[in-house]
């Protein structure tokens, strides 16, 4: 029904995640509309952020460096690091601006339905690294996901590295803040009360 | 927060219309992730549609030739104009599959509140276009919007195109199909029942 340049336009758009075929519309119309100098560099702020942005070597957070600017903070504490899913999770957690540790990101989780293995994310970067250390005051959080493959995941990691005599923690579940115990579901609420503590 | 190449196109992407910045982000987190074709693709799909596609010479409408490809369809009824303000709207008809006339996309309403007159958009070249046909079963259906720019626009270009002797309509307002009475605003209800038909 759209002539060609738009309607690829809009099939281009509407695969992005979180936007269907009518946004996509809307959002195809809108770059037609657009300044020349908007639309370029929109387009230039894809390819340059695509381009330019890679996983950190140390940790795997996004970077436009050798290494991200968390790794090369010597303010943070070497000897506390953090384990998540995503680069987006270190972002996240950053937004707290509560931790002072660094980070290491597994780029996914064990997932055996989708034939991800250990081998396929960066465990062994994460244990390579923790070898390295000598400190034995050393603490690793584990924030994967709270779900199977996340968990799993944690199980996974915490076995590898306690043999190491590294202390392994897990991020809590429970109760959102703001939350209200009525809405909240059985397996969140099981894990508030298993995860209680003394006042 | 973000490095830099990151922050941009996350600024940029909330730029869009229903993007917000949570949305912007994710967005662009998607595109970090993109293979490398893919994410060329979006630019390229974006510029494309940008620099080839511009408004028909003769409707107004989105074309990338001289002409658009209703304008140019000989099976199309030359006589029955269908008026709409945005080349979106033409799509928007265009899928009930049942109009066989012509368009004219306006290109905006008349509305002094936001400083446009009547020269600033396409109503001049709506009268150039039906004074150089000889017809006198001509018909212009206006379909701007029902809201006050949209009718006032209507009502301007009725009293432009009635003393040329051509039969000027207006898009019914009413119920939509499938609504409710009981939900229905009192100022569409009022209009439905003034616009109602012998059964």
């Amino acid at each position: 029904m759209h002539i060609e340049p738009i309607q690829n336009l809009i099939s281009r758009l509407a695969r992005l995640p979180g936007i269907g075929t009518k946004s996509a519309q809307r959002l195809a119309y809108h770059v037609l509309e657009m300044s020349d100098s908007s639309a370029r560099e929109l387009a230039d702020a894809i390819l340059s952020a695509h381009d330019k942005v890679h996983h950190c070597s140390v940790c795997g957070n996004y970077t436009d460096k050798e290494t991200c600017a968390i790794c090369s903070d010597n303010a943070r504490n070497d000897n506390l690091i953090c384990v998540v899913q995503d680069a987006r999770d270190v972002f996240a957690i950053e937004k707290t601006r509560e931790f002072k540790g660094k980070y290491h990101v597994l780029c996914g989780a064990i997932s055996p339905m989708d034939g991800v293995g250990p081998d396929d994310i960066r465990i062994k970067e994460l244990v390579d690294r923790i070898k390295k250390e000598k400190d034995t005051s050393f603490e690793v959080i584990l924030a994967t996901n709270p779900d199977i493959e996340g968990e799993a995941t944690a199980v996974y990691i915490s076995r590898l590295l306690k043999p190491l005599g590294v202390k392994v923690t897990r991020i809590a579940h429970g109760i959102p803040i703001g939350g209200n115990l009525e809405y909240v579901d059985e397996m969140t609420l099981l894990k508030a009360v298993e995860g209680r503590r003394e006042m």
